[in-house]
Order: structure tokens, then sequence, then C-alpha cells
């Protein structure tokens, strides 16, 4: 008699679903639970104030006694981000390739973890943990040492592509490892979670080798300084422009904490290999003439403390752009950041540089497989069902439209949300109730104390700044012996505002009479007046409506 | 003896060159000054609260007398949207096309401006303002009526393109008048002012009509509601969905009062033909089958408060979308508002809407002309000096590479910037001295009264809030009588922070007494004092950097 199986297979996404970003998966069978990756993601625009944001973890921490492992698909930010939060919470060993954990690592010291255990994988080699049988395959994406996974269960094999692109040529020449996905397909694959980033773009990624040529071509032209801005991560990249230097005869300083972090590790690894002599430090740039210097910089997205922002506005301490250097944006604007970007772009034009960047050179191609390679993979690994990941809302729904151009019967595309319950058994698959998620907000040292409350205030404060009314009155009598005074901020400019302020300040003193008169003595009811008459008369006067606090001092 | 010419012919770009947006240019001759259009640009994101964004026109109020005419290219925002503001300071007669003045006129009775001088140009006339005469050319654009300029003065001819492309099969068949640029060039052409916006785009735009196509393949297969957000002033993109209605034979209705507005003013000047019976009221459209109704509408940006977004989000009064209506966005986001957009896609995308972009759907075209037309245009017009205008600084910077292509010598092309002064002599042209431009602030009815103080104290307490201590001092011993008190918003939330709030008044009042003892009577010091503490203890514990205002009331 066969064993009996009453046990079914849950995955459960807690972020990465209808959104680029913190990306975390829960696989849970029986007592036994599996979390792939544990992102992060940078705040939207309306999230003011704001540092980081994390996926919701509850459900790890409510679970925590069956959570067996943290598996990382990679090193990115997105996908292992969260780490340092979670980590404090829930105590699991982290699995990872060697260049995955090395960058890991040092995340975790910063954050004074150093009792994680950290375990390696590699794709040569399979792992059990509790129920689960897991076998990595490697895949070629904008950092190295990145994996897919097959998660055997006793229900059937989940497949996870992880961020992965099918560059035939990579730098490495560690292409994606379609054979085993191939394989895994003729073994039969009950369900296929697939990397949506791309799934509007058509066609193919570009080889990073097409990068490499730009740059050769550009380095040509450059009759001084050549300033490459990417990502710290993108060791690849990185690579090609340590071997382009070296071919044109410069030198390489390198710009950016996290991007000398990265060059050290990936050296120290094996990952990166950098021509002995070839480094220059940034500090002594000047003792060479301008057209043997190269210099690789972060800020790629304009952030505007970074290395690169301070170049573009002459605040480099190192570095002066001067007319005739050369700058390459090595990057693609993260979507919120295009502003940001141009304007960086704009600068460096303004101070005579030749500025080359993804819109008019070929100086980027993006990590993330397009539309023929995201057909390409369900075609090999033949899932039964269909569960897009990684990619907003409309990028999900497309990555569904390619799946059912490659024949998956449309009832088994499961187009999932942050926190769906999407439940296996034998005969069936369903996207079931959903587990409450949110997201962590991160501000300086709070983890998920800024709630909306808080951000409301903040955007009303943003909008038309703060309008202070204090009054003191006495304990005893009720009657006013100090005020009303007005203090504002963010609201309009005081020394011009004088009569408005004298006139605010009237108001709020016939209101306190008005009250009064009419026995009023309950505060709140006072404030609230205060308050509405104020709104009313600042509006009509201004057409603004900064926050009105009415302050009262009892003496 | 030929008379004596001592006066210079001079241009001055008072907005539009460096950014998108308020385009504004004055041209001046001996004691004659023309203004060609007077634009508004729409807030940057650090532009906290801030409504609108007008171009610096100072120099125009101190110049009054000699201004004789505001000349409008086209009825675009960027265009005409200061008029409201510059025609209260300066009054002077208004210039522009028949539909140009149609638009012009509504938004001028918005703001009580009844008493406008506005006088019809038109591409068959021309014109003589002071020592300057003026020519139009039919230009074509995403707006109809548009007109490019030939300013003949005496110190030669000034061609101004105006916002312009080359769709040779333009929807009212009213092409850009190209011969007329010829003729402009074999007379000779001292210099070419020409839209730089789309330098960067490699070559052609295609034309307008190829959206009709793709709106017909989409309403083919449409089985439900269709609905078609685009920009309000879009008279052509407006009779192409008309049309394709029509021949769906459904219905159209329109959400949008500006949509409304303007498809009543350009009905009635003749620019749009909607056939009879075709519009139905909004409020009506339950009476038909979703598949006899084409909705068309404002919010193709995905501004929150939007026709769109409130049909994105399920808050739109009379039109709820359902699983199989048809949503298309027929434009392009305009930069900054990529995320917003974005997000308007994913809700109706969620709703179960087939969604339509332009990212994976021809479903719209610009408006302004690629580098093939930019590049026929100078041909055609051989000026002997180019400027660039109307874009940010690296759409500049790429036009004068094309105008370096197309022959013109490398001093001749001048890339000016706002305020800058470009004078002409007989045999001359160069860049002095600049007139100071900033950028006029609206924020409700505040004109120019928002400045860096407000804009820095908005962004302060955007990013970490407010912190307010009270206390109340007796004025004869400067004794404590009352407090300290906290209050804060946006900082914490404060019903989860009592024990830091707690710790942060022990904290003050330790200051206190501390001065207090030292004999410190200046408030100025005590406020320093408290403040410069409160901040150290409240980063030290939060790692937030709230606004900190000490209130010291004298009772």
């Amino acid at each position: 008699m066969a064993k009996k199986r009453t046990s079914k297979l849950r995955l459960i996404p807690l972020g990465g679903l209808g959104e680029i970003g913190k990306n975390m998966l829960v696989v849970e069978y029986g007592r036994d639970t599996l979390v792939i990756d544990a992102g992060l993601m940078f705040p939207e625009e309306e999230m003011l104030g704001i540092d980081l944001v994390l996926p919701d973890y509850s459900y790890l921490k409510k679970n925590r006694e069956r959570v067996r492992a943290i598996i990382l698909t990679h090193g990115h930010e997105d996908h292992v981000g969260s780490l340092p939060y979670i980590l404090k919470e829930v105590k699991v060993p982290l699995y990872g390739t060697r260049l995955t954990l090395g960058l890991v690592r040092g995340k975790l010291e910063e954050y004074d973890l150093t009792d994680v255990d950290l375990r390696e994988i590699s794709p040569k080699n399979s792992l059990q943990i509790g129920q689960f049988k897991l076998e990595f395959i490697r895949v070629c994406h904008s950092i190295p040492d990145g994996v897919g996974l097959a998660i055997h269960t006793p229900v059937g094999t989940i497949v996870h592509s992880g961020d992965f692109k099918l560059d035939q040529t990579p730098i490495d020449g560690r292409a994606t490892q379609l054979d085993k996905f191939a394989s895994l397909g003729e073994r039969g694959v009950l369900a296929l979670l697939s990397d949506s980033t791309n799934a509007e773009t058509p066609g193919y990624i570009p080889s990073e080798r097409i990068v490499g040529r730009a740059l050769v071509d550009i380095f040509k032209q450059a009759k001084k300084r050549i300033i490459v801005a990417s990502f710290a991560s993108h060791i690849h990249r990185i690579q090609q422009v340590a071997n382009v230097t070296f071919r044109s005869k410069r030198k390489l300083a390198i710009s950016g904490l996290s991007m000398m972090n990265n060059i050290e590790i990936a050296s120290k690894l094996g990952y990166l290999k950098i021509p002995d002599g070839l480094l220059i430090n940034i500090r002594e740039i000047d003792k060479y003439p301008p057209r043997e210097v190269v210099v690789m910089s972060t800020g790629s997205q304009g952030e505007p403390l970074s290395a690169l922002s301070k170049m573009a506005s002459g605040e480099h301490k190192w570095i002066k752009i001067v007319p005739g250097d050369t700058v390459i944006l090595s990057a693609s604007p993260v979507p919120g950041n295009e502003k940001s970007v141009a304007q960086t772009i704009d600068r460096f034009f303004k101070r005579g540089a030749n500025v080359f960047y993804e819109t008019i050179s070929p100086v980027h191609v993006s990590g993330h497989a397009a539309q023929e390679e995201l057909k390409l993979m369900i075609g090999l690994v033949k899932p039964k069902y269909f569960i897009p990941i990684h990619g907003e809302y409309r990028h999900l729904k497309h990555h569904t439209d390619l799946a059912k151009e490659m024949g998956i019967p449309p009832e088994n595309i499961l187009l999932a949300e942050n926190g769906s319950i999407i439940e296996f058994t034998d005969s069936s698959a369903q996207i079931k109730e959903r587990v409450s998620v949110g997201t962590i907000l991160v501000d300086g040292l709070g983890v998920g104390d800024i709630g909306d409350i808080v951000l409301r205030d903040r955007l009303l404060l943003s909008t038309d700044g703060i309008f202070i009314v204090i009054v003191a009155v006495s304990a005893d009598t009720g009657e006013i012996v100090a005020g009303p005074d007005v203090v504002s901020r963010g609201f309009i400019y005081v020394r011009e505002a004088g009569e408005l302020i004298e006139e605010a300040k009237e108001c709020v003193q016939s209101i306190l009479e008005q009250c009064a008169e009419r026995g009023v003595t309950d505060w709140t009811v006072l404030k609230t007046d205060v308050r509405n008459t104020l709104r009313k008369f600042l509006y009509d006067k201004t057409q603004r409506r900064p926050m009105i606090m009415p302050i009262i001092v009892e003496v």
C-alpha cells in the first residue's frame, strides 16, 4: 500500500510579483519551508524619507520553526538585500554559490551578523533539505555565479529560473545551462517560475560582448580621460572595461567604495581578472596624462551623493571634468531614475565632455531574458503549470501571453500576486486565499515603524508646510496669558508675508474670544475651531493647505 | 549715403533651452521687442508642493514699453501657459492662428482676462510690427494650426521652426510648408532656431496615420468597451479616434473637461469634424451595450486625479472597468511621469482589461521632428547661423552635431542657454553676457513668493518630519512654568514611541536646567542648545533628522 500523502505543496511569493525588487518566495511541504531569495527594493517617490523597502517577512517569523534554509539565486540587492534584517529575526542557514556568499558575507558583517551559517552550493552538486531535493542550474545574468533551481518535491518538480538571459557568448564563457533545463523538462516539471522583467521586450537581448565592442570604438576616439559608470556588482562589465583599458595602454582607477569592495571579492574568488599593474589609486590620477587614465565609477543612476554625480557637478574631490573628457554611462536608468540620470548627462555635456549612454550608443545590455528567450525557456522546461515571477503586473501579464503562445493551457497559467498561496496537489494547482503581506519600510534605524499616518503627514508637510499657533492660557482662569503667536515652515516666506501673519493672529485671537464668550473650555473643541477657521482663512488668502497645529500651553 | 545702422539684433531665450517646457524667446532690434511664445512647465520632483513653473519674465516687465507683441507658434501649454500671468503685468497684443487664439481665449477667460487684444495671423499673410516684418509658415505638429516664423529684420532674416515634424500625410492634409522654408533659404537666412526635442531620435517620425491603422486593428478585436486616453489638445488624434469609432458603429463619449472644451472649440473653428450623432454623454454610456461604446479620456500621464486614473483605480463615477474591456494609452509618458503611467497600466491589467500602449503597440507617434527631419530643415533653410532651441541640454547638444554634419561651420553654431544674449551685427554673431533668469514658481495664489528657503524646509519636513518642543517660562523669574512638552509630525509613530518621547523631554529638561545654572538667559542661545542636543539625541536613537523647532513662551 502506497504511503498516504496528505501534505500539499505550497508556493507563497512574499515579494517581487507586481513590482521590480524585493524578491522572496516561500516553498512549503509538510513541516519543511524553504525561502528562495530575500531582496530589498528602493522606495517609491511617495514613500517620503524612506531609505529601503523590505518584503513583509512576518510569515517567516510566525513559522520560524519550519524554515529550513534561505537559498540565494544570485548576489543582487533585490535578491539578498533583506538578509541582514531577516536573519536578525529568523536564524537559518544561507545557501548560495561562492561569489554570492562572498558578496553577502561582507554585507552581513556591516550589520554585525558574523555567526550566520553560510553554505556553499554549486551547479555541480545537489542538496537534500527536509523533503526537498535541490539541484542548481547555472544561469547567465548581469552578475556572475547566478543559478536557477530545480526543487524536487513529493508532489513534483518546481523549476525556478532565477534571473537569467541566454547570452551564447558570455564574458566568462559560462552560458545558461540549457541542457539541464531541457533534461528537467524531459523528466517532467510540475511548474516553472520564470523571470518576467523583460517580458515586454521583443526578440533576444544581445550578448554582453557588444558592449565591449562599443567601448573599444569609444576608447579609440577618446583624447583625454575616460569615465565609465556602471553597477558595482556588474563584474563582467568591469572585466570588459579593464580589458579595453589594458589594450588602450591606459591605467584604471576605481571610484566608489562598493565597486572597490566587489572588485576585491570577485578577484579573490577568481571571477574577475584584472591585469597586473593596471589599477591605480584614484588619488594619483593627476600623476598620469589624461589620455592614459580610465576611471570606473558607481553612480550610474544619477544618485545625488554618488561619485558620478559629484563629477558631473564639479564637486568630486579627485576628478575634475574638462572639455574633451569622455563619459560613458554603461547602465540603464532603473524606472523612476530617468530624470536624475538625464540631469547627470546634461551636466557632463555642459562641462564639455563627450557623453555616451544607452539612448545613443550600445554601451549597455540588459541582464534579463527578452521574449524569444523566455519562450525558449518555456519550450525546454515544458512545465505543466506556469507562474511568471519577478516583474510589475504588466510584465507578469505579458509573460502569461508568451506562455499561452507556447501552448501552456490558460487554466494552467497562474498569475499570482505577493501573498498568493499557490497550492499543488497530485492532480491540481490553484491560487488559494492570500496571506497578508504589506511592505516593511526602513527609515534610519527604524524597521517597520513608519506607517501610513507618518507618511501622510510627511506628504502634507512637503506640499504646503506647517503653520503652528501657540497660545498660553492660565490654568486657573482660562484666560490668555501669552500669544497667540504663529510660526510657520515650508508654507510661505515669512519675511514677505508680515501682513498675512498678522491677520492670521487676529483671526486666532477672535476665535479664542468667541470661544471664551461661548464658554468653551474643552481644548479639543478650541483647537478644532482654530484649525478649521485658520484653514479656511489661509486657503482663501493663498490657496495653500499647510498642516495647522494649534498648541495650547496651560500655565 | 546709406542710413547709419547702429542697432543690433538680439535674441534672448528666456525659457525652453536646457529644459522641455516654458518656451519663451525675446527678439529685439532698436526700440522694438517681440516675444515668441510664453509657455509654462510642470514642476520637477524636488519642487515640493509647487503647481506650475513660469519663465522669468522680469526682463519683459523691465522693458515693457518696448514690447510690441507676443507671437504664439501654437496652442500647447509649454508655449502659451504663462500668458495669464504675463498679460497681467505686461499689456501687449497677442498674435496667433485661429485655433491657437481659440484655445487661448478660453484660458484667459478663466483668469478674468477679457480685455486682451487678440490678433489673428495666418500663413497666408505677413505682418509688420515695428521694424520687424513677419511671415508665418504652416508646420505640422501634434496640435493643428501651428506655425513657424520668418522674422525679417534690418540685420537679416531669422527663421524659427516652431514645434514641427514633417509628416507627409497628416490627418488634415496640411503638411509643413517645406516650399516656404526652401524659398526663405534661397533668399538668405541669417539664423535658424529649430526644435531640438527629438534630436536624439534617429530617422523619421512615422506619420500620424499609423496610429489610425493600429486603432483599427485594436478596435476590430475589442469585444467590450474601449477607452482611449490622449492629450486633450491632440485634435488629430481625437479626429482619428472619432473616425474609427464611427466606422466601428460605436458611440463616442468624452471624459475630461479640457478635452470636451477643446473638442467644442476645434469643431466650431472647423479643425475637427465629428460625425453627427456620434457623441453621447458619458452619463448615458450604461444605456449602450459595451461593444457599442468608446470613451475618449484625458489623463494619459497617469495624473492621480485624472479621469483615467480614476477608472484604473475603480473610482470613476460613470465608468467601471470590467474584464475584457480595452484600454489604449495613445500618448507617451512625459519624462518624470514614467512611474505613474506604468502604475495606471498595471491597474487596468489587474482589472482584466486589455491594455495597449506605446511600448507594445504603435498607438502613438511623437509630434517633434527626428534627426533626418531636423537635417532636412537645416538643409532647406541653409542658415548662416544655427541655434538649437526647445530641449534639454543634451538635445541641444545633439542638434548642434546634426548642424555640423549639415555643413554649418562650428563657429556659426550657437549653443545658448536661458538668458543668453545672442547678438547679431551685419558681420558677426556672438553670445554676450547673460540677463539674469530664474524660474517663477506658482503655488496656489502665490506667484514667485516661494523660493529656496521654503523649498528647503519642505524637503526637510518631507524627509523626517518635524519635532516641536514647547516650554513656558516666567517673564519675571525665567523659571519654567510649564513643559517641556513635545509634539511631532511625520517623524515617528508617536503611540509606539512613548519611551523615546519621554527621554527627549528629559533631555530638554536637563539642557534647560544646565542653562539656568550657567545663567544663560538669551533665548537664542537656549534654543540653539536645545536644537543641537535634541538633534544629536534623536539621530543617535533613530538615525533620522527631523526639523527641530523649540518654542519658548514667555508668560
